[in-house]
C-alpha cells in the first residue's frame, strides 16, 4: 500500500464524462488500499472564460478580485470529482485552497506557497477518504484567496506530496510520459522510464512542455518523487523524474533531443568591445519586457565584436526596431541583422558531463547532412544549435538516431 | 449619512453590463457619504447551469459537494462587482460567505445562519470601502461551505443588516415595490409605500413573489428595516416593510389582492368523520413530498364529511392517484373528485382584524359578478377563495376596485 498525490490537468477533467473517468482511476487506486490525494485543475477553457469576463468589466482586472473569480474554476472541478467518486461508493471530500489552508504570500495571481496544514487531510485519509484539493489556489494570512499562476496545479500537487510525505506525486497529462523527442517528428521516439530533474528542466524549457518548471524545481527542493503519466491510458508507468543524488549509474549519456521553432535571432555586427556593452544592448530589450533566450558573444577582432541573441519570434520585429533605433546609433555598431526562420535544436543529457565529444559528434552528424549551424550555445548538460528552420525535423531525426535514442535501455 | 445593506438579485447582475449599472448605483450612494454593504446573487442562469452539471455526474448530488460547487456562482459576481467599482475609483473589497465568516449550521443546501463576524466588515467600512458579500452562502463550524437554499441572498442581506445594525436593508429587484395587485391584471394597481410584515408574508406566499419569505421573517425577528426597490430605475422609494409595533394608525384596511393559478383542488366525499381522518388522508400525500396549501373540512352530516385541499397543479394527477388507490379504499370514502382549472384569490390586510365585514363584502362583490365561490379559507389578515380559473382576472379587478385600492393614500 502506497500514498499517492495524483494531479489531473484541465484536459483530463474537461467534461463530466472525463471527470467520471478520473474518478474510476482514482477509485481503482483507492480500492487497492492506497491512500490518494487528488489535485485537479479547472475544466479546460473555464479559466479563460472567467478571465475574459473579468476583462469585460476592467481593462486591467484587480489582482485580488481576479483571484477570487478565477479560483472558482477549480472549486467546481473538486466538487464534481467528489460527486463522481461518491457515485462509485468511494468516500471522498473536496477542499478549496482556503479550506486545506494552503498558505501563500499575498502576491495575487502569482502567489508562492508558504505552508500547508496537513492535519485535516491526514485525518480524512486515515478515515478512508480520498481527499480532493483544488489546484492552483491558496489563501494568504489575512484570508484572501490567492492563485499560484498558470500551471500552478502541478505545484499544488508537489507541495501536498512534500507536506504530507507522499510516496509519489503523479502528474496525469495528455501524454504518457517524457519522450526522447517529439514522436510527431521522429516516430521512433521512445518514452523515457526516467529522466533527471535537470534534464527535465532543459527539456521543458526547450519546448517539450509537459510539466510546469516551477513544480519540477519544487519537487527537486523537497525531494518529491515525481512521475508523469497519461490520464487517457489505463496502463503505463510514465516517466519518473529523478534527482542527481539518486545516482543512477546506468544513466544514458543523452536523454533526448529538444527543439523549438518559436525563436528569432538578432546579431549586432561590429560592436566596440568594451565593458558594459552587453548590458547596453540587452537593457532596453529587457525594459520592453522581451525575454531573451540564447546570448552569444565571441572574442573580438580589432576591438570589434559581434553580439547575437534570440528572442521569441513574436517579439522579433519589436526587438529589431529597438536595436536599430535606440541602440545601434548609440553604441556605434556597424549593422544589425536578424532572421526569424530559425529553429533551435538541443541535445540534452546529464551523461555528457562525463562524456567528451558529444558536441563534436552533434556537429559532425549535422554537417554530414549538409545542415549549416548558425549559432551554438552550451551548458553542462546540453548543447543547443540554431539552424535554418527548414532543417529542423531533419536535424532532430538524424541526432535522435545518431545518439541511439530509439533503443530501449 | 446612512448605512445601507443593498442586495442585488441574479437578474440585476445578469451580465457584465448590468453589473456595471449596479456599480454606478452603489458608487452614487458611496460618493454621497453613505456606508454600503452590497450582497449579490449569482448571475442569472449560473446556479441552474452548475446544478445541471452536478446532475450529469450524480443523480442525487452530494449536498456538501453541491454547495462547494453552487457557491462559486456568487463568488464570480462579487469579484466582478468589486472590479466594476474599482473601475469607478471606489474602494471595494469582496468577501465569500466563508471569508466574512457567515457561520451556519451544517444543513447543506438549506443551512441556517447562526452568526456573522462583523469586525472585518466594520473595519473595511470605516476605511471607506464598499464591502461586497456573496449572498446565499456561508460556512459551518468545521469550515465546510454551506448554502442557504434558493433565494438565500435576501436572507444574507437581512442577516448582515441585523448583525451590523444597518439603517436599512434594500432589496433591489426587477419590480419597483410591492403592488396592491399585479399591474398586468389590474392596470390601476398601485405601489404601496409601505406594507406590514405580516401582509407581506401573505402577499408573498400567495403569489406576489418579490421577497423570499424567510428573509422577511428574519427581518421581523431582528427588526431590520426592509425596503424593496427596482434595480432598473434610478429614482423611486420602493415599498418599505413595516412591523406591527411600528403602529401606523393610518394603515388601510386592505393592502392588496393576491392571486395564484398554480393550484388544483381535490375533494374526498363522504368520509367517515372520526379522529385521525385528516392525517389518514394527508399523511400519504406528505410522504410523497407533495405540498398541501389550503385544507378545508366542514362539519359533518350523519357522521360523514367532505374533506378538501389544494396542491400545486403539477402534483394534481399524482395526488389524485394516491388518494384513489391508497386512501379511498382504506377509509371507505364515497368518492374522490378534483379539478385543476381553479384559481385562488385573496384579500390581504392587517386592517381586517379590526374591521368586520371584509369577508362578506368580498363574497357580495364576487356574487354580483356571478362568480361562484368553490372554497373559502380565512386567516386573521386574509380571506382566500377558490374560483373557476376563467374568472380569476375579473375577480381580482372587481375586488381591487371594491376595496378602493387604486386610490392614493
Amino acid at each position: 500500500m502506497a500514498f499517492y498525490v495524483q494531479k489531473y490537468g484541465g484536459t483530463s477533467v474537461g467534461s463530466t464524462e472525463r471527470i467520471k473517468n478520473v474518478a474510476r482511476r482514482v477509485a481503482r487506486f483507492h480500492n487497492q488500499g492506497h491512500q490518494v490525494i487528488v489535485v485537479v485543475s479547472a475544466m479546460s477553457g473555464e479559466t479563460n472564460r472567467l478571465i475574459a469576463l473579468a476583462h469585460e468589466v476592467q481593462e486591467n482586472p484587480d489582482p485580488r478580485e481576479l483571484d477570487v473569480m478565477v479560483s472558482t474554476g477549480e472549486q467546481v472541478s473538486i466538487a464534481l470529482l467528489a460527486m463522481a467518486l461518491k457515485e462509485l461508493n468511494v468516500k471522498a471530500r473536496s477542499y478549496t485552497g482556503a479550506q486545506v489552508r494552503l498558505l501563500t504570500d499575498s502576491a495575487f495571481t502569482k502567489a508562492r506557497i508558504l505552508d500547508i496544514e496537513a492535519d485535516k487531510i491526514r485525518a480524512d485519509l486515515d478515515n478512508g477518504h480520498v481527499v480532493i484539493v483544488a489546484g492552483f489556489q491558496g489563501v494568504d494570512e489575512r484570508g484572501n484567496i490567492t492563485t499560484l499562476g498558470r500551471g500552478g496545479s502541478d505545484t499544488t500537487g508537489v507541495a501536498l506530496a512534500a507536506a504530507l510525505k507522499a510516496d509519489e506525486c503523479q502528474i496525469y497529462t495528455d501524454v504518457d510520459g517524457i519522450y526522447t523527442t517529439d514522436p510527431r517528428v521522429v516516430p521512433e521516439a521512445r518514452r523515457l522510464t526516467s529522466i533527471t530533474f535537470e534534464e527535465m528542466l532543459e527539456m521543458a524549457s526547450l519546448g517539450s512542455k509537459v510539466l510546469q518548471i516551477r513544480s519540477v524545481e519544487f519537487a527537486g527542493k523537497y525531494r518529491v518523487k515525481l512521475r508523469v503519466l497519461s490520464s487517457f491510458e489505463e496502463q503505463g508507468e510514465g516517466t519518473l523524474i529523478t534527482f542527481e543524488e539518486d545516482g543512477n549509474m546506468e544513466q544514458p549519456v543523452i536523454s533526448g533531443i529538444a527543439f523549438n521553432r518559436d525563436e528569432a535571432k538578432i546579431t549586432v555586427l561590429g560592436v566596440p568591445d568594451h565593458p558594459g556593452i552587453a548590458y547596453q544592448i540587452l537593457g532596453p530589450v529587457a525594459d520592453a519586457n522581451i525575454d531573451v533566450d540564447m546570448i552569444i558573444q565571441n572574442v573580438s577582432h580589432e576591438d570589434l565584436t559581434d553580439f547575437s541573441f534570440t528572442v521569441h519570434r513574436n517579439d522579433f520585429k519589436k526587438t529589431m526596431n529597438i536595436i536599430r533605433e535606440k541602440i545601434q546609433p548609440h553604441i556605434g555598431a556597424r549593422d544589425v541583422i536578424g532572421g526569424d526562420r530559425i529553429a533551435k535544436v538541443s541535445v540534452v543529457g546529464v551523461g555528457m558531463r562525463s562524456h567528451a565529444g558529444i558536441a563534436s559528434k552533434m556537429f559532425r552528424v549535422l554537417a554530414e547532412e549538409g545542415i549549416n549551424i548558425q549559432m551554438i550555445a552550451t551548458s553542462e548538460i546540453k548543447v543547443s544549435v540554431v539552424v535554418d528552420e527548414k532543417y529542423m525535423e531533419l536535424a532532430v531525426r538524424v541526432l535522435h538516431k545518431a545518439f541511439d535514442l530509439e533503443q530501449a535501455l
